[in-house]
């Protein structure tokens, strides 16, 4: 299998999310290997052998997509038996003419601390534990967002992607059985904050076997169960109109994207 | 200020950090707008009006990153006003003949639930937050990696970063006062796991900053206390050979990208 690295003086977040992309357009698999903070020319030196032993090993030259402020450490890396990608710099040189500004690389800029909304990340981070699974409804004034729907339906890995990634301060509320009643009726407390609620579905079958894998053979993670709650909650959306999303097939950046681009919540973080 | 649009029949996530990258080496600001999920002729021909429109705003022609799989749709997006970079293409060809495959490309290969880790990285995320300050001392077999450190020195963010991320279970564990006594000792169920422990340390100045938002004037946010507390974690990773790393000027994807290069943690997602 061919070896790929991901190299940066920084995370390297960048280089992966770059060369991942690209080589999932193949049909093949890759051996993926990530090198980050290389900040000094003993590191490079070292990641030029290791590269070196990749190919020995299979063979084949490995692909190396990698990102460096640093010239002298970046040339070094130029140097690999690899087949060594520097790939935003094919863009810089025309996006200079396009601007009119020459760039100006500085370490740290992405995926840093010193991004000007870094603490806001860490407060909504804070924020969507707080109020995960219905656990705080005083605080719901702050929410950005509400995520609404039956147990197991998405609801915390959602909140925590959109506040980790985002800066988004999503709260979420489980509709239990208590709320079901005869028919489900909004909560008093959700009432409130109408405008900022966001449901979720998702197929009864999914529900089912989610809730298999904690709770074998119970009521809860019964088909009919299922059923019942995902018809009273998809019934609710519906009468209340509260926009919401069948969560079965999509991932959780898929979801939190189309969160995004369905209530035209803005992001705190680029 | 020139805007800046990342365009995708996804979840635009690869346009969006390779934009962005590109974009942070200049000196100046951008507007950014994120539009997923073109997946109609029809969305196409409303995003090309939408970039003509921040021309004719800003008079400066908008920077356009982005993928596209169906060929029809990219066709629409490349006769925009802007200045359009389908990125990925240029490395495509080349590509080929390195690798000897054509390309193949899928619409959601990247950043969805079919993803093959995608199951491992919820469950890691259900782990991290079962086992969350402390709450769940039985679970600690499970482990992939167990953060310690005093209250606030980043290991919740962290957790979930490495859950979301990567697919890896992290534990965390808060040093409390009462486990410190005269000298702080490690705690029988964390010398059980010794090999899976990991310590985080921060700057006692930013450390009061942070306790003083949650609990203004208290003692928990004193200098000294914050000072003692400390400096007992230090000497205790120091004693125990535990590997640490102080998270005081670091994002949680900086720390979580220096843990896995320290501890050669195998990630289970890329």
């Amino acid at each position: 299998m061919r070896a790929a690295f991901y190299i940066s003086d920084g995370t390297a977040i960048t280089s992966e999310v770059f060369g991942h992309a690209l080589l999932s357009l193949f049909p093949i698999e890759f051996e993926h290997f990530t090198i980050p903070f290389v900040e000094t020319e003993q590191h490079a030196l070292e990641v030029i052998e290791q590269i070196k032993r990749a190919y020995e090993k299979t063979g084949e030259r490995p692909l190396v997509f990698y990102t460096m402020v640093n010239l002298d450490i970046g040339r070094i890396i130029s140097h690999s038996v690899g087949i060594n990608y520097k790939f935003l710099d094919q863009f810089v040189a025309p996006l200079e003419k396009v601007i009119g500004v020459p760039s100006k690389p500085e370490k740290h800029r992405t995926h840093s601390m010193h991004e000007k909304t870094y603490d806001i990340r860490i407060e909504a981070v804070n924020y969507a534990l707080a109020n995960d699974d219905g656990s705080n409804l005083k605080d719901y004034q702050e929410a950005d967002i509400i995520l609404v729907g039956v147990s197991r339906s998405g609801k915390t890995p959602t909140s925590l992607y959109l506040a980790l990634q985002y800066g988004i301060k999503a709260a979420n509320y489980p509709f239990t059985e208590d709320d079901m009643g005869d028919i489900l009726k909004l909560p008093p407390i959700l009432r409130r904050f109408k405008n900022k609620l966001f449901g979720l579905t998702i197929g009864a079958d999914r529900l089912q076997e989610i809730r298999s894998e904690r709770r074998a053979n119970s009521r809860y993670a019964s088909i009919k169960q299922c059923r019942m709650e995902l018809r009273e909650v998809e019934n609710l959306y519906r009468k209340e109109m509260i926009p919401f999303l069948n969560s079965t097939s999509f991932s959780v950046e898929e979801i939190s994207a189309k969160i995004l681009a369905t209530t035209g919540l803005q992001r705190r973080k680029y």
